[in-house]
């Protein structure tokens, strides 16, 4: 298939805004200008700035699809039915990480990126903490209402799910022998019940 | 303290190496360059020189320090006591493999972000998956003896539990809260006892 020219239908925001994370991912936000865009997608740079302000907004917007996704599914377990165990909240922010990682894997992929180089950076690991802070609190309820083990400090346990979460991104690919779903119980499996029989 | 002038004592391959490490890891290895690390070390290129042949050079030789450790911490676990089960052999793996990351943090960092983007890389990248393989193996064969729980494929298992193992690059600081020992035993703890206490 050869590309589009400019003002080719079907070519919107969306379309630029997968393409630019895309790029960004694999050569680096850095090394990616809107002509490296432009010519991966067979529009000029001015068909481009038809869609979007400048590569900032994209990255901008690419983040907020993580950080969004992320926050939405935590505060979801966190608010979820007021009857269920600190425990079960837990489990459930952790299998719905997951599913959103595995949702927006090229999203996420750049949110894990980010080190902090731009004020746009900067904004989204402040997003990040806040979404690490609200889940060592759930951790610590857990671990407060006996049902989680104690001999390790909830931050600690936090950046051990999490990051157990995180490195899919290094392997896992949609349409893949794993599903999405059995991942993310299998991930939650693993990190609450354990991998021993015994 | 100022730098050191050339020839100062005490700059040796070692002091030279570290610095590389640290410069590759912090401003990544394409954009860091051997007039970077002399200045860096108040040296001269010459004097660099003087102690290593090339930048690919450092980057094979913290490559090699990072992918020696862990091959040999694999290895001991594999041959250890033969009385031992394959759980104990990969519970050992893991907290071996803790160890190693947090006693060669700067190189284990290095190994991690490895792409693939020059023979060096490829190289390490290869004995990555045979220690990948290696641990696949482990898993497989505690799976088989009935010690592991056979609801997760062995791969995913390996994948999942390394996630883990190598996410700590990304927090862990030598001297912080939490003792590389105590890490170790928490780590295994979590991946193999689970989280929950019931």
């Amino acid at each position: 298939m050869s590309g589009p020219r400019r003002g080719r239908p079907g070519y919107d925001q969306e379309t630029v805004l997968r393409r630019a994370v895309e790029l960004f991912n694999t050569q680096g936000y850095d090394a990616t200008s809107i002509g490296d865009l432009a010519r991966d997608l067979g529009l000029t740079k001015s068909a481009i700035y038809h869609h979007v302000a400048s590569k900032e907004a994209l990255l901008s917007a690419a983040l907020d699809e993580a950080l969004d996704g992320l926050s939405s599914a935590i505060d979801a377990a966190i608010e979820a039915d007021p009857g269920i165990t600190a425990l079960e909240r837990l489990r459930t922010a952790v299998e719905e990480s997951v599913r959103i990682l595995t949702q927006h894997l090229p999203a996420v992929t750049l949110l894990l990126r980010v080190r902090g180089n731009s004020e746009i950076e900067v904004a989204a690991l402040a997003r990040r903490r806040e979404i690490d802070d609200k889940l060592t609190t759930l951790v610590r309820a857990a671990v407060a209402e006996g049902s989680l083990r104690d001999d390790l400090a909830p931050e600690v346990i936090s950046r051990l799910l999490f990051g157990m979460v995180n490195s899919l991104v290094e392997w896992y690919r949609p349409g893949g022998p794993v599903s999405a779903d059995a991942l993310a119980r299998s991930v939650a499996a693993l990190a609450f019940d354990g991998l021993a029989t015994t």
